[in-house]
């Protein structure tokens, strides 16, 4: 895609279903001289919600508050992005290098729209790696009493850099005040189990001990019901008798990069609706 | 999905890419009170190629030759289609049973909205299982001679069950006569590797000399160049050193049912639109 | 394999682990003149268990005996199977047909070295799909009262069958009795999800509601703790926003289908070992 | 797997099948008090080869010699291999950084049993990249004039570095004199497609004009018939009309990274044994 066929606007958008939603927002669009480069739509029946992701080009400085008048009317949640703003991604890692390594490579040969400003950790373990690729690290120790505090702590230095997608790259604490609260549907996590089966600490293990035949990894948005937030991305491993513990965790990583990358891929791309606890990911 | 959600119209659409062909159809369906369920979008930007498909309700007696200035305005190529309307399929069979045996638990079953009124073979030898079914089977020999002249034969009897869809399930021999002539893109085979790799006869005796860890199938629609015809559907599956060649061709049989089927879902669900040598499968 | 490369005895041992098991049993059969075609071995050293299947050519009338001061020595749990005596399989049905279309297909087209002298179900429903493929069908309905008693009638017909492997094509009851008992780790179940996720009724709603992108399905032997057997194979498809419960059902029918037909080629073909509640599958 | 139950020797052996090897072989392992993991075997009965891997404990110095009677006698081509010896790899690179991150974060979490004393590279664009790894980094421009003798220099620096196994992670240059014969099956090469689909140049857009719904990844042994080796092994991914080329590539990635990591941890495990044109993977 050249730039000329670059979007420079992106509409996320749900509402209750009714006819006519597709025919106003092109028609707007259309009227703004907008030439619509990709309109993705879907309804779900069950929630009777109307889903619909549309990109385009020539977007006028006019159109986000001409657009207000649809959104009254049908009821609409939406976003209007700029996919030509870069994200302003930070990480959150403990010990495992995996993600850490994968999202790096990923961004330093330049995959992503997306600036990574810094890496957070509960522990040093990771900081000769994230120094060596030359980003800040912040370490914020987390014991029962003071984890409240530096979670206002991370939230504000994430509020100082513009942070707007938080990752947890294998990030083992959980996140469960103002962060999660200021970043709803913004914070992206890995686990590393097909959920909702496995979910919880030592999931390799647990596999292990059912005796699966398959692995997986899951990337979905964090919320205050932990392991239970929408599901972005899911994909699987083949195992077999002769992999132990040890094969389980070493073949998964490759799912939980692979994943997490599509997840944060997806969402920094504005591709992704959540509605109740599921998520459209056009 | 029950029937008050059920389209009653699908539009196929296709034409060089220009701004206002979203919201021109969109509105025109508003305008007949249609409402939109489903509306899939894609511009193929090297082939500068818009493609679009909906499907609505309340599709009017009238909307058919309204739609006609915007398909000349587009210099659109389009189907405007009644999936109410059941698909009239004929199989063509040779020996192998596995993906007929699929077909019909499909049919029986209920799974397409379809009927199939005969099935065709150049042998004998499948004439228990169809009949069992219950559905005629007519055979016609093919010798290097008598080729034009059956196929014209067997286009007489598709022609005269009013058969709109053609599927070669494992027949093995060319139709390149009048058959393919009159079924273009409404002839759908299913071939044993996952093209271009290993085209022509015993795609796996060539896999498994060539030492490969997957094997696959790949629906395709008919052309006169064997095995180069539009993609629909593809699919692997991993082998291994402990597979010989039968091994190959029992595990393959899978894929190519699945493959074959995802096919013939998406061709008759009228979700396949062709252009140049490429689909795009909605 | 041509019929002089097919073996005529197969081992399936296991024992806690020591050295001079393989060469034990290796030596032994080398003795009987036997010709060793395949030998698979694995250690599970969590368990500290020795595992093997060998295959083998020219297995003669006094090895079986001969091998019984070996598996004493060792402690071994062992079967010795001969490949050419055919299978006796009964199904069990409900009202999906699915797997049982799929069942017959293999069957008739010879796949697997099985006789299938009987189906049994707890209704009506799929007696003109099973007589059409011309196998007695046997109706046990089931109430909550005559559930035991049915189903010591099912095991008197097993046996008087000379039934060996007992499958549960979607079979919609839970068979916790007298035929359990007999067909321990000889009866296989097929779960329409990747279980542990979704165990119980209703999986496909389940798995819908939890917003996942993938569904699956599970071959395992049955135990009384339902949904709980050693899994022998499983497999996924993936599904998007578009699939709604109907088409996770109806995506999921392959899986189902195919992950059965590998559990039971697996089964049959004699390769997998069950110990505490796990499998190899050889 | 603790040390204790870790392997300090591995067999490799393949010779024409014929009773009694396995019996030999292990007979001898446990006449010098050796404990046997794991025993993999395998028939090609097509070729009428014989291969086996085995790896065991408490190998003693006299072993090798010991087993050379063995080995004459039934005509085995063989390694043994002492597994804690660590693996020494060389990568070559040129301007893709993908596979060289993956594996150097697989090396730096101390992944694999293995060193990299050293990077080579016909172009200078990675070499800020490697020596951020701390990794000595040689550049080698070649030209149709020097590319003979550069090659001749690479094989002196490889030699003096005693270099084992060389990995080409995306190395843009055909290595058909010293260094391919002295490597031979011993070089591995990652090629972005599943072979033998697209070889050759710019395999994405081949596989996008002609319209695939797969694209995929092939780890080979390089031989001097250009994307002719043995393959080790292959993995798929999923593209829809929804991926341009550069889709394509970006998706890609992922696979060949994944295929290449799984190849490499299979060749210095000492699971790999070439025969004919095809690989066996214990």
């Amino acid at each position: 895609m050249n730039s000329e066929t670059k979007p420079d606007a992106i509409l996320l958008a749900s509402c209750p279903d009714q006819p006519g939603i597709v025919a106003a927002a092109t028609n707007l669009i259309l009227e703004h001289r907008g030439n619509i480069l990709d309109l993705d739509q879907h309804v779900d029946r069950d929630a009777n919600t109307f889903l619909m992701r549309i990109a385009w080009q020539h977007a006028d400085a006019s159109f986000k508050e001409a657009f207000s008048a649809i959104a009254d009317r049908f009821n609409m949640k939406r976003e209007i992005r700029d996919p030509r703003k870069r994200s302003r991604i930070a990480l959150f890692v403990t010990r495992e290098s995996h993600c850490l390594f994968d999202i790096m490579a990923r961004h330093q040969s330049g995959e992503w729209e997306a600036d990574i400003p810094l890496i957070i950790s509960n522990r040093e373990d990771l900081r000769p790696v994230v120094e060596g690729f030359g980003i800040p690290f912040h370490v914020f120790p987390i014991t029962k009493e003071t984890k409240a505090e530096q979670e206002d702590q991370e939230l504000a230095l994430l509020k100082e850099h513009n942070i707007d997608t938080v990752v947890l790259a294998r990030y083992m604490q959980i996140l469960a005040g103002s962060v999660l609260e200021h970043y709803k549907h913004r914070m992206l996590n890995i686990h590393h189990s097909f959920l909702p089966a496995f979910p919880g600490a030592k999931p390799y293990h647990a596999a292990y001990a059912r005796g699966v035949k398959i692995i997986g990894a899951t990337c979905h948005y964090v919320t205050a019901d932990l392991d239970e937030g929408p599901i972005i991305e899911q994909d699987v491993i083949r195992v077999s008798h002769r992999d132990d513990v040890q094969d389980f965790k070493r073949k998964g990583k490759d799912a939980e990069k692979i994943v997490l990358a599509r997840g944060i891929t997806a969402h920094i791309g504005h591709r992704v609706i959540v509605y109740g606890s599921r998520t459209v990911v056009f």
